[in-house]
């Protein structure tokens, strides 16, 4: 009937966004315009068999309340940690960060279970593409971006498109070393920037004040009974004065300057961008490092924090989205 | 006359190719197939005003020896040392190792002086393009090469061209740093794989030794009375079962194959080429290096010692040649 009609005209056009990280796996129901309708978080499991399985039953009740939000869900758009063929829609590697996630096939399973087309990128390539349609990468030609979360990801726009290498391992920006030891990384190297600077490497820091019992500040803790020793302990006590929290951050913030500043070496873009929740921290120490240590021809880069709240997510469901408009791989 | 008009057609179609390092001048007659006809070569003077008189005498006498030689010369090459804008044939900025060397506009006083298209680039971009043109690089889509001389340069063909970035300064792959702090480059930085791996540390490290006097082994050096300790040195010390030099040689290796691990994550390329005289004795640490420290989907990579006699030289050459058939920015 005609009521059904227009209601049918009405459906927004959306995307079905996956996120699997180091700590959750997320879903969300993505407008064409950007706009989070619904989002759905639990934490990452730790098999294989399992992480599918919730996959799809997140996927299966965020199609059953886009019908109720009406949503018309274009297809599936999946951003994960590790190397991804985007072509074929497999993980081909992950570091220990994300277990029993190598040579795995996700777009079959997700689009005979839900009858969806299924894009699947990398994490910080999905940031990238986030940062180009929705955030400060709009227009700009050649840009990097970096999202530090457990992890740390990036990506790398190059003549307006993403740059996935020989082997679809470019811009595994986390591993980028930065210390011929350092320490020890979930890929199995040492001195990679994600073991500096992301929110585990933090953690480990903090963990190790904490049992030197040298987290504290004056004599207080501002954790409660049990509750798991974080980069915010650190951050807090580095605040208030504590010396030792402070050097790690600064390390970490030195550690991911150069990082960038190899970046700049390398492929010299107009602007980085930074994301995830440490970004705002980082900002400052990295703009110093690149004063302190980049050639003076690539000082002239802007750095700056991200405005998106979910880089990853939205990359992925860009994936979707620019679909309708354009054939992207 | 008709057997002058037959040595007009029987004249070789050749490129003045200018190789200015950081320790020689060279200039060159190169023919199209990529032969060096003839081949001149100075110490590169410390002033820019001697460097610039010294590059148009050389060039003055190779082009009146090309009469001689039967070449027709269509265009100067120059490679330099430097980020250079290759649309403006301008050198931007050079480190310490070119003193007197940053905005220098070279195309002017050459085209000037003789009457001849001028084409400028980074000694470390001519390499590539070399390697491109003549050498392992023919045919392959993505590749990196390094460049080990007095100082250490780079370039990266993506997409069968060169990377020049947003300020002309991507692949700077001298200046990548793999260490926080670690010895000082001429750059202004430190832990540079330059400040590492290239010939000017080596000997330096070389120095350290000999100053120590821990360089010679069971009590002979393979010194001649006042000559200059260099990398040769410390090359044959280690050689000979001196650990010292060893040690140095074994830390050059690491640096050197971190700072490709590094390339390897940024841009994944499918081959990097190493040039230089001491490209024959990094092959195997670097690949050793990739081994223990690259990501699995990075390991595939193949490296090759190029077996180009002089790629900067021949890249300075392969830019006015290639400009017969197709152009070039
Ligand atoms: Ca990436
Ligand atoms: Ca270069
Ligand atoms: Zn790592
Ligand atoms: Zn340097």
């Amino acid at each position: 009937d005609i009521s059904q009609d227009i209601d049918h005209i009405l459906e927004t056009q959306s995307a079905l966004a996956v996120d699997l990280g180091g700590t959750n796996l997320r879903v969300a129901i993505v407008s064409m315009t950007g706009k989070i309708v619904k989002k759905y978080t639990q934490a990452n499991p730790k098999t294989f068999e399992e992480r599918i399985a919730l996959i799809l039953k997140m996927c299966k009740e965020a199609l059953s309340d886009a019908v109720c939000l009406n949503c018309r869900i274009l297809g599936v758009g999946v951003s994960t940690g590790g190397r991804v063929n985007p072509q074929e829609g497999v993980v081909l590697h992950s570091t220990k960060l994300i277990q029993e996630w190598s040579s795995i096939d996700i777009r079959t399973p997700l689009s005979d279970a839900l009858h969806l087309p299924v894009w699947v990128d990398n994490d910080g390539n999905c940031a990238a593409l986030a940062e180009k349609k929705f955030g400060h990468g709009k227009g700009v030609e050649n840009f990097v971006t970096i999202i530090t979360g457990t992890g740390i990801g990036g990506g790398i726009i190059q003549h307006n498109e993403l740059v996935h290498g020989s082997t679809f391992c470019a811009a595994e920006l986390g591993h980028i070393m930065v210390s011929l030891d350092g320490p020890e990384c979930m890929c199995g190297s040492r001195g990679c920037i994600e073991a500096y600077a992301s929110g585990m490497a933090l953690q480990r820091e903090a963990k190790r004040l904490h049992d030197e019992d040298v987290l504290k500040v004056d004599g207080i803790t501002d954790m409660k009974n049990n509750e798991p020793v974080s980069a915010v302990h650190l951050i807090n006590a580095a605040r208030l004065g504590n010396s030792k929290a402070d050097a790690v951050l600064q390390t970490a913030g030195m550690a991911l300057g150069v990082g960038i500043v190899n970046i700049l070496h390398m492929v010299n873009p107009s602007l980085v961008i930074l994301s995830g929740v440490l970004a705002s921290h980082y900002q400052s120490p990295v703009q110093q490092v690149i004063e302190q240590r980049a050639l003076p021809s690539a000082r002239s880069i802007r750095v700056l924090t991200s405005d998106l709240e979910e880089p990853a997510l939205m990359g992925a469901a860009s994936m979707v989205l620019d679909y309708t408009t354009r054939r992207l791989y």
